[in-house]
């Protein structure tokens, strides 16, 4: 998709469902040495990759499979019309013939057994049990997060729009403590720069940028009632089915489709449009032919003003308001480099068609940093805090040998030439400090670095952070030394139109022309400037006239701005860490959720283990039974809890205690305090289950010990009596 | 404006400058008595109170001058006639001439006077020298602001965009303090279900709403070459202007425009028009006719999904996802009333022609509470803490009888009745303490409750916190008791059409009508339903066939879901304070804004007084002179107050410490380290200029104790010893 290669650094490319990382790399080992450079470009590497691929031990016994299966299908086939012919045949015997039934069918047996062991081992390949378990996972984390409100399709009462979700109490909290940690992690500790720009954004800075060209996504429509999807969706759809369902597939078509699914991302509009007439692809729900497929720019359009002319779209990522200060930013710092800015806020893309719930959403938090840095002095002089890190690594290499990601001590990586420069290699290692201590697994994290030709034409190196969930390895993070390619596009044109001469040649017109001249982005604008300057005169289209008009060259001034410093003239580097925020959630929740047995067998009880920092309450208050004693008591921790700044609840229901300890659990709080007596009460941790006996007045202080992360619940558990009889309090 | 009136509690009514609140109300009082209610309705009288009205003692002696003005003009005339006669008539001698001119230039001389008595008179009764120094007051807050990239109007590179302004770095930090506050004391301490949805959001719910029918702005364009004025700013400059500089307006031309003003807000579409053709107004730039004042809707309009056929806007406020997911937050709470659900985010306006820097702006941060109530018991079990609360209140008598807002304690006004209930009263006092430890000056604070006419229908009562700046008396949160009106709206509608019989009817055209039955709001379905029940039958228009076409009772189901509980039906009542983010933060930069006297004598130095709570950044760190050992302990101490959690920069340019003490305080840097030794250092308040001497190793938890509010300044200087010598380092 265009989307998802416009940008690497600000987009999130969703890599198929995998289950396990090694035999992908082995059918990938296997399938880069079966396609020589000259053959599939490079390009497509990354896509093959991610893919599953023709040439895998499994594909192959795969293969070898459909052939006995079309043997077996042929024998079947022979032998049936040898019946057919022997029962057509006059005086032909019947103990021939039942012979012959016979043996058909033991034929027909032994290909049902073809067949089957084709459609095991075309299960297997998709690993379809897997996929399953992985589903019924999901299932059960999605289920908890809707019905305990972590999230809400957006405006359900009205039935719903796709791709739009509501972060209702929990999922609020979550995000909110994630957004703040953000903050304190990067903007407060790095001292970066951070900006708070609008989302409704003039088209000039987004044809600059390049975004209203080229951020596109290809779609097709149903002809006849207009219905809207994308081509590639369409394709692979088709494809994916084929392969699943249909063993009569031979070898060769087999494979033919697993090319197909391998190429889809860059296919161009013809080529896809080539392949849905070439199988036959309609409308999925009304089998109608499909229009080709043609470009549709992702982003929401708008007017600014009342008057209608002045365009603007909802902003696609929140970067570009970074760029275009950039001037003011790098005065603010001092004119002094390097310095990093930063920007969390809402970004939109109009998604032709919404997969795959809280991952593919039409708008969403976006956190990115914009690292200006010297392009010939990339050095951290704060590399050394992260040199020591040690984490899953896949660089390029090893993609490409058809390796497995393995754990690299990030210094060596940088010392080694793996990564680029040591201030990417600083963001991957805060990057990975900074997802680890939200909760994310570090078995399930790992910073791939793009292929050559994943990246833009422009930049030195980008790596992903990319997180693996039920829906395969997503991409979470983008990390991209992105050269000097944003700057530049943004850096100042300079069109200044002579009114004078202008106003003589169209008269009424002027201010049209004016206005057109005025709105050339850089690529016209230096064509018009080379045109003037060779030719003397230049046809300009306006479209405000609907015509073209004549531009001499004493009606225009065209100049581009530089950037000085100390003499030596140059755009300054861009180092961009861009945070998909909801994805990230996502993945922590995935992360967190576990079940456990209840008292009653049958029933599993839901928990979130949270670690403090993002558990969305971080206590609850329960008095054990329902007594005015009690309660007083609860209030006045709960006062005390406010005053020390930790955010809880008190549950003065009567429900079983168990029951109240589950309700909190499934939201993650990872602290209860349970006041049994009115001196002293428990405090409960959420995993352990470990209780211990506190006195009133200390509870607030210790809960905001372990809850703000300065003591860990075993270092509270040392200091304190453990309290063992409430145990069997648990559901 | 429809605008503003349209939801009392989320929009923000900017009132006209007064300089001082006596002279208006004096103004008021008067008017009020003049204007009897059978004259002007009531509706009208707070935009009555809000101009200049016609009969005050001022405006009297104006008017007693413009009479003595056009009396001296008169006689001028007359004698410079007699003058003319008598040239004119042969044989007139020289003396009688000379004595006929002299007496002219003598009654000239007296018309001069009278002129200019009462071009002081206008200027006074408009406050033309407060005008000026509260204009002088807002360039050097806002220089300073915009200097030092508290804001920036965004995308300046690319010539701007009215109404749009990014927050800088320092703008961003205490916006990011305000909402953290904002978090801390309305959603953590009182428990409110947080939730976050969508800024893009399907016409259906804004219909329901009533945004896309009401949402409008009158506007009118330059017939010629289209540009939109907004028809009320027109005529409001027109007659403004009209009054200042047109010194021979009569008594009763001058009291018309008066009344204009006044009535400004309430005119129809006609009535402005006609005001508009009346006084002859023309566009302000090309002097060309004005087209009729039209409606104009100030939601930004969009499409979601590809297909073009499903209209959306961006939000024009938040808390319609609140009120779309009561049904949810209702069961999450329990099925328990009282609750208050909270939302922050942004909110999007196209206003027509933006005035007045960030207090009109086209998109902005708002926070929003709906609190929902049982509507027949509105008690607040914590009013009691804010009950002993007294401040300025200026309640509906005080308004009607053109007295002065006055200070109240809460408890009173609710228990009077002033305040319509506990919960609204609550709420009021909640704001203030959270508007004043932000650091709005309580002096510049009212509590204004809306006249009777002034609230929409539904309403039971609402009150403005309005924030006095440079601008006026600015409304920044507004405190409603909206009745059950939001939740009304979207009580759950279901219209069933029956496809089948649609079907046989419309055939190919089913899908439209089915579309369009399905889209229709409440009130066209109750229409509709009480249609069908009386007639059987009904016309109705398809917009997508361009016609009519009959629906009869069999087509379509039509009920309306209504809340339960404990079997008496009821919607809950509904308490919104929602708060203009930008508003706040701009009148807070103006109560914070002052300058004192630097060592060279012409110069002087802007500081802002934010609040430790709200400051840019808590803590600067200095080394006196430059030498590696001060800049090693620079370091440690930064790292102690990273490690405490406490925002702060470090200046190591060689620049004189005073310069950077001026430096810091311009942007609001509550404390200073200097490091003028290696063992202990200086803390310097900004405000006090104060400094104490505390050592290295206590410096980060004294800074952290004062910046987070725990001790005040006055509390810590006690404990350590001052340190005098430096405070000439000052500049």
């Amino acid at each position: 998709m265009k989307t998802d290669q416009f940008r690497s650094g600000t987009n999130f490319i969703l890599v198929a469902p995998q289950s396990d990382r090694t035999p992908v790399c082995m059918r990938f080992a296997l399938l880069a040495s079966a396609v020589s450079k000259s053959f599939v470009p490079t390009k497509t590497l990354r896509r093959l990759h991610l893919s599953s691929a023709s040439s895998s031990p499994m594909a192959a016994s795969e293969e070898s499979l459909r052939l006995a299966l079309a043997e077996k299908q042929a024998t079947v086939d022979a032998q049936a019309e040898a019946v057919r012919a022997l029962k057509a045949r006059p005086g032909a015997v019947k103990p021939e013939i039942d012979a012959a039934v016979e043996c058909l069918k033991a034929l027909k047996v032994e290909a049902g057994a073809a067949a089957r062991q084709l459609q095991a081992a075309v299960s297997r390949n998709g690993n379809a049990s897997a996929a399953c378990s992985r589903e019924a996972f999901r299932q059960a984390v999605v289920n908890t997060l809707e019905r305990r409100l972590f999230y809400i399709p957006s405006f359900k009462i009205y039935r719903g729009v796709a791709g739009l979700y509501d972060y209702g109490p929990p999922g609020c909290a979550v995000k909110s403590n994630v957004l703040t940690f953000w903050r304190q992690h990067f903007v407060l500790e790095e001292n970066m720069l951070e900006v708070d720009c609008p989302c409704v954004t003039p088209e000039v800075v987004l044809k600059a940028s390049g975004h209203v060209d080229k951020f596109t996504d290809l779609m097709v429509k149903d002809e006849k009632t207009g219905t809207c999807y994308r081509a590639d969706h369409l394709l692979k759809d088709y494809c994916k089915q084929k392969l699943e369902k249909d063993l009569a597939l031979s070898a060769e078509q087999a494979a033919e489709l697993k090319h197909v699914l391998a190429m889809l991302d860059d296919f161009s509009a013809e080529e896809l449009g080539a392949k849905l007439k070439d199988y036959g692809i309609t409308a999925p729900d009304t089998k109608n032919t499909l229009s080709d497929p043609y470009p549709f720019n992702l982003m929401f359009q708008t007017s600014i003003g009342p008057s209608g002319i002045l365009p603007g779209y909802m902003r696609p990522e929140t970067a570009q308001g970074i760029f275009v200060n950039f001037k003011d930013l790098y005065y603010y710092n001092g004119n002094k480099l390097p310095f990093a800015a930063a920007q969390i806020g809402q970004a939109f893309r109009n998604e032709i068609s919404p997969r795959q719930g809280l991952l593919r959403v039409r708008e969403f938090t976006l956190a990115e940093i914009e690292h200006f840095v010297d392009p010939e002095d990339k050095s951290h002089s704060k590399f050394i805090d992260v040199a020591n890190l040690e984490f899953l690594m896949f660089p390029r290499r090893e993609q490409m040998a058809g390796e497995s990601a393995i754990p690299i001590i990030l210094g060596e990586a940088v010392s080694k030439g793996i990564v680029n420069n040591e201030t990417l290699g600083y963001f991957i290692g805060r990057v990975y400090l900074f997802l680890t201590r939200l909760g994310i697994d570090k078995e399930r994290l790992r910073f791939r670095q793009h292929l050559p030709n994943e990246m833009a034409h422009y930049a030195a190196d980008c790596w992903d952070a990319e997180i693996e969930c039920s829906y395969g390895w997503i991409e979470c993070v983008g990390i991209a030394d992105r050269s000097a390619y944003d700057l530049r596009a943004h850096s100042k044109l300079v069109i200044v139109p002579s009114k004078k001469e202008l106003g003589l040649s169209f008269k009424g017109n002027q201010k049209m022309v004016v206005e057109a001249l005025e709105a050339m982005n850089e690529k016209e604008a230096l064509e018009m400037k080379a045109s003037l300057e060779s030719k003397g005169e230049v046809e300009f289209y306006v479209c405000t006239l609907g015509k073209a008009v004549v531009i001499t060259k004493k009606m225009v001034a065209i100049s581009i701005e530089k950037k000085k410093e100390h003499q030596r003239v140059f755009t300054p580097s861009v180092i961009e860490p861009s945070f998909g925020i909801g994805r990230i959630i996502y993945c922590l929740f995935e992360h967190s959720f576990y079940t456990r047995p209840s008292k009653s067998v049958e029933e599993q009880l839901n928990v979130f283990r949270f670690p403090p920092l993002v558990a969305p309450i971080k206590c609850t208050v329960f008095p054990l039974i329902k007594t005015a004693k009690f309660d007083d008591v609860a209030k006045i921790i709960a006062k005390s809890l406010t005053a020390a700044g930790v955010s809880h609840i008190i549950d003065i229901t009567g429900t079983s205690i168990g029951k109240r300890y589950a309700r909190t659990d499934e939201i993650g709080v990872p602290f209860a305090v349970t006041v049994d007596s009115t001196d002293s009460v428990t405090i409960r941790e959420r995993d352990s289950k470990e209780q211990i006996r506190v006195s009133i007045d200390e509870v607030a202080s210790v809960v905001k010990e372990v809850a703000d992360g300065q003591s860990t619940w075993s270092d509270i558990t040392g200091r304190y009596p453990a309290h063992v009889a409430a145990q069997s309090n648990e559901e």
